[in-house]
């Protein structure tokens, strides 16, 4: 038996190697055609654009109408024979945090915190977009250009316990840091119009120029979409990204090579994955049964969202309760899940977070009206993706130039796990590829100095060879 | 090309026909261990089991709370390059919908028109069954009983108008027609633990025999879960089931043969179709490829239930709007999607219920506070599936007998269609099959003189033939 899987692997190898020279070709052509879309595409920047101060403001009203329909809400019982959060957020902690909610959380002084570093909104090609623009110890000599960019369904504020810890920590490099939210996310609303992760990666670029000069150059973190948003800007700004720092490296599924090696990969798991892949026994986690399990067991949200946003937007937009059920189930299951933390526990795992900073999530989806719009990011791309496709512009899924060095801070716990060859096949310039052993999918939020440390040593190691 | 598509295509047939003789082996002796795994889980019926009238009593307090909630709701606005229905249950409708609830709509009366046939309630096994059992014309001499069985998210109210139409056009013939709720649904709650369609299975024939002494034979009609419980009757009490008439027949997906069979049926039209199915060009909804795009585009509710019912629960079970556009959007989809009347209509096709019709269901899933534990359903499916399938007892699956005449109505607008091969190789006394060229999935419900004359003209060819 072994014998004859490495007589077919190798046949499939010889297939595979012939394909990626085919691949290669195809993908120059391809890099020429998005070069010159980018050109076509790239937002123009000028002294047309209005900005404005912002600050988010407490609105009694709107506090009050929460706190009535909190007192609102209808509860329904667990069964009896199945674990808590195994089919779902736990109804007896839904209650316990929904009475928190409604009686002992302080949203004045949430804001007060969330005003704490400034914050701007601005129109670009009818796009609103806010922003926190906070340069740390301006005095500092070494300059250097930060974005932070979050996902679903996370907030800008994920990133404040991080940028706190770089001010205090990095008193010698004065960051210039830049933290907007998607578009259709939180206060960067209301949009009337599809909008994908290409259109704001094309939008967020021209946000950096606008800020912060035509030639600017900067680093870029992302989680979750910010991932994805960091690698097409990449990708069709290469001369402007210092380097890419990201939690949730992507590769192409419907590549045929990456399907030939997912096929492969248990095999030959040493030709493949990192030494600390190996260690961690990852191997596992990469095969195809375990792909489709996963696809099967944690992606019912994506495929919702991805065809059906709007029906499931009623329930969300009109049930606060209903909301923070919705959004905190992924804070317990990206976060936990791998390790077994939930299944069974009340609270799946989540009273490792303070109840305030899950309910200030909650409460900016809400207050903002903003859950339908930013669960449409996900049918948006991928009618956005099938669009490109048909115009053979793959710009979701082209390589992206080695002259850009990345680095890959994977989380174990993370739901969202891709295989070190295939994250090098995409992002050229890889540079670093650490798995962090205590880490989830919400990296900067759950784990802020780790996170920061982690970013802060990538932008060292890259200036340091400029 | 064409000769060498026919070259492989026979050889797969021949592996098919060697493989359907391994299969038969194979079904036998499952069916054996079937039998007595029916045998030992049969339900005992005997005086201990109590049952009591019931009624459906209106609670003014209940009423007010939900007009309080609608008067609360909040909504969002559609995106203006997305038609009506595309992203979901539409915006505006949804506004119209709730106000004409809240306002216009008499829960009263309907409570009135929901206790017109005689209710009852039953402890069997531990579990609460709500059901309707009404005689038709108690002085004809022919007599016959019927099972009427619905799914999600349907009611037991759908069938009421399929009923009059009987008691008014079937005068010869005296009906006994139960229509008991699924465990879970509506008026056979609470449910404390899971249950599956097998379980329903187990305790409907345990009712029927309640009710009608221990040697009742019946009809069934079955719809959506009901057509997945009916079969499952008809397998492990094949002695009682007359005939069984319905609308939504499976078949083993992950059968090799069905394997085969589906990737050659494009070839062979003709030797897996019914005529009427190539006149319709039934064909290409069957390839791989359109099963693929229907389970992307329309099997999102299905993964987010079967995954995370608790999840979705909390916000559906707190916002009356959340849940009727969550429910009707299936009204809208399952009924005209595939004649294209949704998309960029506004009502989504709505209109052609009547309001008061549509929000009795989500009235009544409303009122009984179900919508979580209907939905745990297909979470308690999925695991017992696989459950069963460990202990290589195929519940779900396995072929029923020829001695069970069978009726399939399959509806054009109805998002789940088999086809006739596929039909016959597990309902193997499939003597109708019929497509219905103006239904949808909820056959009675839309077409109750249509599905209650198939459903009548069936019985009669049946009983011709005792």
């Amino acid at each position: 038996m072994p014998r004859k899987v490495i007589f077919i692997s190798a046949i499939i190898l010889a297939i595979a190697i012939f394909w990626t020279k085919y691949e290669e070709t195809k993908s120059i052509s391809e890099l020429k055609k998005i070069e010159q879309w980018a050109e076509e595409n790239k937002i123009k920047v000028d002294k047309s654009i209005e900005v404005e101060k912002f600050k988010i403001e407490f609105d009694q009203k709107e506090w009050n109408l929460l706190k009535q329909k909190l007192s609102l809400t209808r509860y329904f019982t667990a069964l009896e024979d199945v674990p808590s959060f195994d089919y779902g957020f736990d109804p007896d902690y839904a209650r316990e945090l929904v009475e928190y909610w409604q009686t002992n959380f302080d949203w004045k002084s949430q804001v007060d915190y969330l005003n704490k570093y400034p914050q701007f909104r601005i129109r670009i090609n009818d796009t609103l977009i806010h922003y926190v623009h906070y340069i740390t110890n301006p005095n500092a000599a070494k300059k250097v250009n930060l974005l932070l960019l979050d996902g679903w369904p996370g907030a800008f504020f994920g990133f404040f316990q991080a940028i706190e810890f770089i001010q205090k920590t990095y008193t010698d490099i004065s960051f210039s840091i830049v933290v907007p939210s998607i578009p259709g996310y939180h206060f960067s609303t209301p949009l009337n119009k599809k909008h994908n992760p290409v259109d704001t990666s094309l939008i967020f670029d021209g946000l950096m120029r606008f800020i912060l000069g035509e030639k600017t150059r900067y680093f870029i973190h992302g989680e979750d979409w910010g991932s994805i948003i960091a690698s097409s800007m990449s990708q069709l700004n290469p001369d402007r990204v210092l380097g890419l720092h990201i939690t949730m490296p992507t590769s192409s599924e419907s590549n045929v090579i990456n399907n030939i090696c997912t096929l492969l990969l248990p095999y030959f798991p040493g030709f493949f994955l990192s030494d600390q892949e190996i260690k961690l026994d990852f191997s596992s986690r990469y095969s195809i049964k375990s792909k489709l399990l996963k696809f099967w067991h944690e992606f019912g949200y994506f495929h919702l969202q991805a065809t059906r946003p709007d029906t499931l937007g009623h329930a969300l937009t009109d049930s606060p309760a209903g909301l923070m059920a919705y959004i905190l189930e992924k804070y317990s299951s990206w976060t936990f899940r791998r390790t077994d933390q939930i299944s069974g526990v009340k609270d799946g795992g989540l009273k490792n977070f303070k109840k305030d900073d899950l309910l200030t999530i909650c409460t900016l989806y809400w207050m903002t009206n903003s859950i339908t719009s930013s669960m449409r990011y996900y049918a948006n791309s991928v009618s956005a993706m099938l669009e490109y496709r048909e115009k053979n512009l793959d710009l979701f899924n082209l390589p992206i130039s080695e002259k850009i060095p990345v680095a890959v801070q994977m989380n174990i716990n993370d739901i969202f796990v891709t295989p070190f060859w295939f994250v090098k096949t995409r992002y050229q310039g890889l540079i670093r590829y650490n798995i962090f052993e205590d880490g989830g999918h919400f990296a900067a939020f759950q784990n802020p100095q780790t996170t920061a440390e982690d970013l802060i040593d990538f932008v060292n190691q890259v200036q340091s060879k400029l």
